[in-house]
């Protein structure tokens, strides 16, 4: 690994990224390692200064190939996506080595790393950061492959996601922000341990949430919202969810109760920007991943 | 009292009203009262179809008399203003008699009653607000006359705020709703018991948050944002402040410590939508009101 990216600002709306690229920008010392170069990136500074998470479409949707080689996409964050994967890419031929890209949520997922695939690379990335920072979460999307996902780090052989919340969007709150700095210095020792055959004995497994499918909120035949996230779940990421729990109170009044045939870890619950999809949480189950 | 307007949406991204609004105007059987007319203003549709506070300026500061008179105030809150003050007022005048109007904070305000005006009458419903529901929080913002105030629930001689949170822009969370319209219930049933003359015996007095100051930001001479608010007051609203406790965490890691000469309550903690201007809380003062 002889280049790390770390992007910020991928959605405008989420500043914990944003503000620290600022702080490293005027201090650099806490992400230089000496076994790589580190670059910093603002990927979306256009919906930044607009206050939005976008501006035409979701940035961090943008980078499957089949995208980045269109030439008919030509919004914002299309165009955009393309310049990102020339400066840091091409995806696939990638000049990048390792992306972290950092995001808020508004949901309670305390500091989440989000791993694209999971390779033993990643499997000892997991576990290193679980071993400083207790309070790490560790979610698995790697039901793809690295290469058929559409996120900004997979421009990149390897990427993660640091996704950090609850924080509403617009606001920067300092648990929040000191839990990404935190997180963001544990990945930047860990490649730069591994490069120099450093690693310390890591934990022989970790528990993580395998991402499994996305629930919407309830909606009538003419797709207008009539419900929303019951009492009991929200702010409960992470919190077991079984058949027959309560998971959704209408506007009328009754209460919606999931029904699914296994141990369910809901998480992104509630989150704002979900809404414009109508996108009530994803669900996962708990696995443990051997190191 | 013969009418009650009950306002939602006045920012389109505080989405408690705007849903008890859809609700109510489905099934208004829980906002009839049989000694007036209530109804129902949707006050900027089009910030909350583009998803936004606002679209040109803030509604919520449009009026004062001097502003809905100037008719070289033109942009669409203005605008939409003015429709509502022919609707609802005009103020000095007003067809309504006491608004009720609908906003959420990203603070953690829990269930607030902000009045205009700290007379007899509303002297009356925060108590019988505060009998029926322990934590509900009077703020008053009686620095300035109802005629000098900006707010749209100024427009009829009567008017109060209901500001409930935290929520985050653009989400709906169930605990939220519900104080929104357990509060509201429990005002327009005051006001029925008012008209009726059957008032119950009312608490003698009650402790209330009387607005007294606003903070801002820490800011460079660029008056870019250098600070946040420092992880001891967040979340902290309405718990006293005093001279010397932290206040402000600087991105560079220092500390800004509190200088002031009174027993301070902040409130509109890191609101979202304060950053607009760099406002970082408000400060009250705790006072006792004889009812």
């Amino acid at each position: 690994m002889k280049t790390v990216a770390i992007v910020g600002g991928t959605h405008g709306n989420e500043f914990s990224g944003i503000y620290l690229l600022r702080k490293w920008q005027q201090s650099s010392a806490s992400i230089i390692r000496d076994s790589f170069a580190t670059e910093t990136v603002f990927a979306n500074p256009k919906a930044y200064q607009e206050n939005k998470r976008y501006l035409d479409s979701d940035m961090n949707r943008q980078f499957s190939h089949t995208d980045l080689t269109d030439p008919l996409l030509t919004n914002y964050e299309q165009s955009r996506a393309k310049v990102l994967n020339a400066q840091l890419g091409p995806k696939g031929d990638a000049r990048t080595d390792f992306i972290i890209d950092l995001h808020n949520t508004t949901s309670n997922m305390g500091p989440s790393l989000i791993l694209l695939q999971s390779d033993a690379f990643n499997r000892k990335l997991a576990a290193y950061v679980v071993s400083k920072m207790p309070d790490a979460v560790i979610v698995l999307e790697d039901q793809i492959s690295v290469a058929e996902h559409y996120f900004l780090s997979s421009i990149a052989p390897q990427g993660v996601i640091v996704e950090v919340g609850p924080q509403p969007q617009s606001v920067i709150r300092q648990d929040i922000l000191e839990w990404m700095e935190e997180m963001t210095g544990h990945i930047l020792d860990y490649i730069d341990l591994y490069n120099r055959d450093e690693l310390p004995v890591l934990p022989s497994s970790f528990e993580a949430y395998k991402y499994h499918e996305t629930l919407k909120l309830p909606e009538n035949e003419q797709g207008e919202r009539i419900g929303m996230v019951h009492r009991n779940v929200q702010d409960a990421d992470f919190k077991p969810l079984h058949n027959g729990d309560p998971i959704f109170t209408l506007f009328d009044g009754s209460i919606i109760c999931w029904e699914g045939e296994y141990e369910a870890y809901p998480h992104f619950i509630n989150e704002a920007a979900y809404y414009d999809n109508n996108l009530a949480m994803s669900l996962a189950k708990k696995v443990v991943v051997e190191v």
